[in-house]
């Protein structure tokens, strides 16, 4: 590690820069990845490890990774970003996530900073993600912020004068939960139906493949017969999808016009400065005809302020903005 | 005027009470509505006239019930409600709105200062309204509270640790234009398909009722005779609900269902302390029902802090809600 491998940020706001760096960690149903970073740069190389199972389980990979990152970094402080909904002032998980059985209830906060005698802040993964993006001088400053993230679900996070959105219970930003429809038309994995996610998220996308390759009458092509056997992934899709297929373009432009529905609600919502596309999906978006598509179905005085952008931080968002968020609330009790 | 009738409000905070009263104008499309308000009261009967046709007609009649009521009364300042897009920093009309033609770029606060000598705040009539509940002083000093107008309209307004949510250019709480389908199934007035306000306002109210009505196979009633001749009105469909006709029943259950999916999709986004709804079909929702049915679609960590009350100021909500604004403004310049 420190083996020279230094990730530079776009350019952060400075004021609050805190000289020591901190530990971000980002725990996510399948993995943990952690890395040592300040308000300039990703300093170590990320670690990545896959979340094992239960939460004594993941309190120790938090602490082999402090122990780990400790040896060769002095740390101000650990960032946590975790799935589920975080009570931000304990630092306790208060919401319960399919993906992190038994984690409801964790005193995460608590246990960590008494195991490390390190300062810590725990806050929800999409929460962390968007305020790493909204870190960048251009954001700092804004009214308000709206980031989305485009991956196995649909996370949101919602900056407004440079604060978290949490709402009164610490809930607040999920957006991937607005309805698209009153009709009970898809399950969405969360069960319920006709959220957000159950049709802007790669689970929905494949979803919406799979409708529209089955109501075909254009005959056989390669993405029905993998369909019709019913093997057909989000890999087949965007393959085909970048080698400029017919069909696997179709599906794409479908899938977005699903994202404008979700960004036109929450553009009234917020009349945001802008949205801030993150997560694995959000390359295969064209954002000009994202933002007419949403536009389209806007009112006016809202569309014409309609601003999307893709992340700068991608997959690293989380850890970042967990790091951040610790770092930031170290300065200002400075 | 001031013949000892004063309307107390229910109690609010107290911190920023100013001593002198402020003229509310609540300017709507049809009328306008006026009182003099100090923190404590209704101190005027509230003055209705209707709305005339062109911006310096619009403001004439605010100069003729400034004269009028500074007559009696000593005004600290003059808050103005009006439908549209407000920059609240300059109270200049920035968003067309179909029911005030000409309005748009009308510079309100500049002209009426300017004529009245009375420092003056301009609001957008949602957010006023939702401004007006917060100040009760169990709202307070809350995280986050959900106002939505049920009227000819939906209107919204969003606060945030007692702020109005105003979104970057001033557009954010146009929560009546969240979308409840992607499949463009209604039309809402504003032009656009599926808006929230296209099902859950009175006049969405009425092409539910048609639907319903249209499509309903048990043979005549008295409403269905009303929808087959297109002479259902409202308040025919009002009547027959308060006397337990079942069909009309059906019908605002319906409605009260449409409801439910746009308050489960602003509380997955603002999980607040509570939904505060208002307007003249208020008084028509079972709350207990409509709780019920937007926690049954709505994420359990969300869900279970789902809390829906009442308006206490009615329809008196806009005008005070801008006097209050203008107050209070005045106490933190003091």
């Amino acid at each position: 590690m420190n083996s020279g491998k230094m990730t530079a940020y776009p350019p952060l706001d400075k004021d609050s820069k805190l000289k020591m760096p901190a530990l971000g960690i980002d725990i996510g149903g399948t993995k943990i990845i952690a890395a040592v970073v300040d308000s300039e740069a990703i300093l170590s190389e990320p670690v990545k490890v896959h979340t094992p199972l239960g939460p004594d389980n993941i309190l120790d990979t938090i602490f082999a990774l402090t122990n780990k990152f400790t040896e060769e970094y002095a740390l101000a402080g650990i960032g946590i970003a975790t799935a589920g909904i975080v009570n931000t002032e304990t630092g306790t998980i208060i919401g319960a996530t399919g993906n992190l059985p038994g984690w409801t209830g964790t005193e995460v906060k608590n246990i960590v900073e008494n195991k490390t005698g390190l300062p810590v802040h725990v806050e929800n993964d999409a929460n962390a993600a968007a305020y790493a993006e909204s870190r960048i001088k251009e954001y700092k400053n804004k009214d308000c912020i709206v980031v989305l993230t485009l991956g196995t679900g649909v996370g949101g996070g919602i900056l407004i004068n440079g604060s978290l959105l949490r709402g009164q219970y610490y809930g607040a930003g999920h957006c991937g939960h607005i309805k698209l429809s009153m009709d009970k038309k898809r399950l969405c994995p969360c069960g319920l139906f006709d959220c957000f996610e159950a049709y802007a998220s790669g689970t929905g996308l494949l979803v919406t493949a799979y409708e529209m390759l089955t109501d075909s009458v254009a005959g056989q092509t390669p993405l029905s017969v993998l369909a019709q056997s019913k093997t057909l992934t989000n890999e087949a899709l965007i393959d085909a999808f970048t080698r400029a297929d017919a069909v696997a373009t179709k599906i794409m432009n479908t899938w977005q016009s699903h994202l404008a529905v979700g960004i036109s609600s929450l553009a009234h919502v917020f009349n945001p400065y802008c949205f801030i596309l993150g997560g694995g999906l959000t390359q295969f978006v064209d954002l000009d005809r994202l933002t007419k598509q949403t536009q389209d179905i806007t009112l006016p005085g809202i569309a014409k302020h309609i601003k999307i952008v893709k992340s700068e931080f991608g997959n690293n968002a989380g850890f970042i903005g967990a790091a951040q968020l610790v770092l930031d609330k170290l300065a200002k009790t400075k």
